[in-house]
Parts: structure tokens; C-alpha cells; sequence
């Protein structure tokens, strides 16, 4: 009977040990998006969280690693989004994953600014690993990769997350415009088309013009 | 009489001070290349540079100092020859710029690993800053920029940064091999006509073809 009532309550607990912990990762998340790594403390975050100081022990060692945490459940957060959003469209080429990409991203920017002020503290396996993961597995399903080849998927996933790093910094970090859909067409653009071509002739001979 | 010598011993001063200085970066850089950030000790480096242990501190204050020195001193190196070798081409367009920057970061690649064993300790401000200054430049000397307008410059800037910085660290953090002109050569061709144009196609059509 004791054995019984245990196994029942043991299933409890544990949902009541998940739902607290998520609630601390909420909270973490909203005290480093507004003070930043640095001066982020425990203590505001189990106020925001409206949990004992002692309870924030319970899940996490320190402030580092419930940073980490939020990153790294952030991250896996947008991958799982960006999945289900290509599944949706049912079409899987580069538009439609860069969109995706771009999308989630930016609904989850906070990540990124979070990221970002706790340099050399973030655990950095999740950023540039998740896209070239995404991409080289896109590129591995082309078949005509032509004047490439297949030995350079890595060299082409590289190329492509570096576009998608830079365009997700270049404003994101600091404002909200323009949104995932403008800067999405602009970044496409280049990936389809290559840079403006005026930039492969010699402007100052232009300017030497009469 | 006695003043007038002291102003003679002085520059001689400075001068042997600035060798001593340059002995000691150079013995750093080698020994960071080998051991990395983390393995060096200061011991190695005047070792190396065979000087006293004491004669390290009338220099820099300690192992971070001189290794975030070695790292501005080598960037500066790059940036100076970049322009050095694009002023010998005499043209200013975008293949002279990007095969100047790829000759000059891989033959001082040691830099590029050398960083990478730092991170979190490495200050950041030199890497990118410094192509995309270059980037900058380059994009506000042409005039015609379109489909893209004067204000998206920083973005093209971010995104051809972000493109060459992905390029250096897909081998030279590892490897030698390939050099700098047959990598300069697929990320022009990038840069210059988009990527392959199958991936805008959904791969997934093809294969489900007869």
C-alpha cells in the first residue's frame, strides 16, 4: 500500500520538479534579455519566478549554467520550429529553409542578444553547429551541385550560415526592423544571384570617366 | 655634457626596448601556435626568446597581455599587406580585394589557429572589424549598387565578412591544404553568381520523378 501511494506521488513530484524548473528557465530568460549576463542575478530571477532562493539550487549549480541552459533549450527550440515549418510548406529548397530559418530566428531573437551578452561564457556548440548541421543535411539531398562538388557540401553549408550569422547580427542584436521577411529576400537574393555585379569591375575606372 | 649624453642614450634605449619588445612577440607567437592559449607559459616564451623571466614584465603584464598583442600585431600585419598587394594590382575590384585578403590570412594563418585557442580570452574587436571596414570601403566606392540601395552597404559588408570568415575557418584552422587560390576561386564564384541553382529547386520532386 505505502509502496503504491509512492509510485503514484513519484510521477507528481516530477511533473511539479519539471514545471518549476521550467518556470526558472522563463524567468532566467527574462532577467538576462533585460540586464544581461553580467548583471543578471539569482535572486532576481527566483523573485521573477516567484520561487525560494534554496529551490533555484535544486536545478541549477549556478548563473552559468542556467545561462547555458536557456541557450541551449532556446536553440533546440528554434530547431524544432524550423522543422515543423518547412514540414508544413512541404517543400524543401533553399528558400524555404532560409524563410523558416529566418522566421524563427527572429520570433526567438531575445536568444540571440542573450548570446551575445555573455561572450566567452556561452557554451558555443549550439549557434553555428545547428545551421551547418541544417544546411549540409539540405545539401546532401541535392543532387546536382554543379560546379561544386559533393566534397565541398561542407564548404558550402559554411558559406551559407555564415550569410545567415551575419544577416541575423546586422540588426537583430539591436533592433526589431526590418523583420524576417524583408531581410529573407534580401539575403536570398544574394544567394541566388551572387552581389551586385558592378562589384567585379574597377569603380575608379569609371570614376576616371570624362 | 650630462644631459646632452642621456639624450643621445636615450633613442638607443628605445630602440634596443622595441627589439627586446619584438623578440618576445615573436617568440609568443610561435609558442602559442604550438601549445596554444592555454598550455603556453610565460617561462616558454622568454625561454624561447632568451631573455629573463624579468625582462618579460618590463613588457607586458602577463600571459593574456601578450597574447591578445601578438593577435592586434598580426591583424595589423594582415590589413597592411591587403592593402599593400591590392595597391600593387592597381584595381580595386571585388576578385582583387577578396584573393588580396585570402593570400594574406593564409599566409599568416598561425594567427587564425592561434585565436581559436583563446576563445573567450582573445579580444574580438580586430577579426571581423577589420574586413568589414575593408568591406565598407570597398562597397561605398561603387556607385551602382542595385538591386541594393547605399543604406543596405553594412549589410553587404556582413554578409561578404561573414562569407570570407567561413571560408578561412572551413580548413585553415586544420589543415594547409586547399591554399588560398583555389579556395578564393569557389568563394568568388559564390559571391559572383549565387549558389548552385538546384538547391532553389525542392529536391524532392526529382526524386520522386520516374
Amino acid at each position: 500500500m505505502d509502496q503504491e501511494s509512492q509510485q503514484v506521488k513519484q510521477p507528481r513530484g516530477a511533473k511539479r520538479r519539471a514545471r518549476t524548473r521550467a518556470n526558472l528557465l522563463m524567468a532566467a530568460r527574462k532577467v538576462f534579455a533585460t540586464r544581461g549576463y553580467h548583471d543578471a542575478t539569482i535572486t532576481e530571477i527566483t523573485e521573477t519566478a516567484a520561487v525560494g532562493l534554496g529551490t533555484f539550487y535544486l536545478h541549477f549549480c549556478d548563473k552559468e549554467e542556467i545561462f547555458n541552459t536557456v541557450l541551449t533549450e532556446g536553440r533546440e527550440a528554434i530547431r524544432q520550429q524550423v522543422g515543423e515549418e518547412i514540414a508544413h510548406e512541404g517543400i524543401f529548397s533553399l528558400p524555404v529553409v532560409v524563410r523558416a530559418i529566418f522566421h524563427q530566428v527572429y520570433a526567438q531573437r531575445d536568444i540571440l542578444r542573450i548570446e551575445r551578452t555573455g561572450e566567452g561564457i556561452a557554451a558555443r556548440s549550439g549557434g553555428p553547429g545547428m545551421l551547418m548541421e541544417m544546411f549540409t543535411r539540405f545539401l546532401e539531398q541535392v543532387t546536382d551541385l554543379s560546379p561544386f562538388s559533393e566534397e565541398e557540401i561542407p564548404l558550402l553549408a559554411a558559406l551559407l550560415e555564415g550569410l545567415m550569422d551575419r544577416a541575423f547580427h546586422c540588426w537583430w542584436d539591436e533592433q526589431d526592423e526590418p523583420g524576417s521577411d524583408l531581410i529573407a529576400d534580401r539575403v536570398l537574393y544574394v544567394m541566388r544571384h551572387g552581389f551586385p555585379a558592378s562589384l567585379f569591375e574597377d569603380p575608379q575606372q569609371h570614376s576616371s570617366l570624362p
